[in-house]
């Protein structure tokens, strides 16, 4: 996050008027991180939100406001990966490098090849896991937007979603037009999923894995709303 | 790689003229992939040469070309991705996602604030493991080029690479005229590898963890080396 000068860390608050660390995060703040009474921070409510603050003396969960709260508009426009359900650990990388790449919204579904299927109370138990990682991972990465992670959602509901498009390896090159990318599992889409009607988005030249495709989609997108690189297509526009 | 039709797999061989599977490849593609004789495959050199082979129905390891030897030149420029030792098993994830990226040339290197070190023999044999993870990623990701994987270098090693620059979140935007992009320890840079001299490349707005910053170097560059997006510069040149 620009300006928040020597903060040692960045931390999701309730109430920004009067700052407090939960338990666990003070605990992180004063146990791993090693930080002591007057070492600054900022605080943030993910929602634009956010306030430089310094610990407290008192060696407890209070914070000391060092300035007032300001507010980070929200870039546009918000960037979505969907990403079909992979194996094992690999939800929760996904979730972390989006959450640093700066998507605003990270939604799992069930694709017709998707080795793994999450049934009722898993879905919910896993989603949960899901959102506590993009927490951790936007303190980490000091992002004022908690991004949103979505329920486990079905191929139907992930392409009904605006702009939405389908990263598949020979499709047109990433572009703001297409701010939705769909990124299937390791088996490929579904003939009736590749039939939708969706436009196609390629990610390169070589076949990626699942979780890199997610990534790279993110990565590509977020690049392209910060400016650090522009459309390929006339003029150079995004 | 584009051009192998339906093949199921893609495989290194020593001699394109008399393509043979090594018996680790052959368990791979017989029994994890359960190939079947007459399956189509592509083969590769590793060195751009790569042709169109069936399984054979000795059952065994020969392969029965099925068209002649191609060669696929290599893009320019050649992209490098220099990175600080990290902590587990992250060096082998960074080698594998670089690789699928299609980065040219893999560095591991010390830096000031890396935690991990890597001594004497434990070099050696980490580096062997690097080349092994960036040979399956090679095959899976179907390029015909393997990429590099260098012996573990000291900073001043990899900044005096040709073209290098440091990956720093305030420096200008990624561009191909920077090829070779050193990424730094989660601890960031030390004032003397700031103070090197060497131009600054930023990858965005957040801060990244150091493998996630590794991926985003290798997949920015490669993006802009295949024209999925354009340089940030006036006129959007790469």
């Amino acid at each position: 996050m620009a300006g928040e000068g020597d903060a040692r860390a960045h931390v999701f608050v309730p109430d920004l008027a009067a700052p407090r660390l939960d338990s666990a995060d003070h605990h992180h703040l004063t146990r791993v991180l090693r930080l002591r009474p007057g070492d600054a921070v900022t605080v943030t409510d993910g929602a634009g939100g956010w306030r430089r603050c310094r610990l407290a003396d008192d060696g407890g969960e209070t914070l000391a406001p060092a300035g007032a709260v300001e507010h980070r508009p929200r870039a546009q426009p918000l960037l979505t990966v969907a990403f079909a359900l992979t194996k094992g650990e690999r939800p929760e990388w996904v979730v972390q490098k989006l959450t640093e790449a700066g998507v605003d919204r990270i939604v799992p579904f069930a694709a017709a090849r998707s080795v793994v299927r999450w049934d009722g109370g898993r879905a919910d138990r896993n989603v949960e896991r899901l959102r506590r990682v993009a927490r951790e991972a936007a303190m980490q990465s000091r992002r004022a937007w908690l991004p949103e992670v979505g329920a486990l959602a079905s191929f139907a509901q992930v392409a009904a979603l605006d702009g939405a498009a389908l990263a598949e390896r020979a499709g047109a090159p990433p572009s703001l037009a297409r701010p939705t990318l769909l990124v299937g599992p390791e088996g490929g889409w579904a003939d009736e999923e590749r039939e939708a009607g969706l436009a196609r988005v390629g990610l390169g030249p070589f076949v990626l894995r699942a979780d890199t495709a997610a990534l790279a989609a993110g990565l590509l997108l977020s690049a392209l709303r910060d400016g650090l690189v522009a459309g390929s297509g006339p003029n150079g526009l995004p």
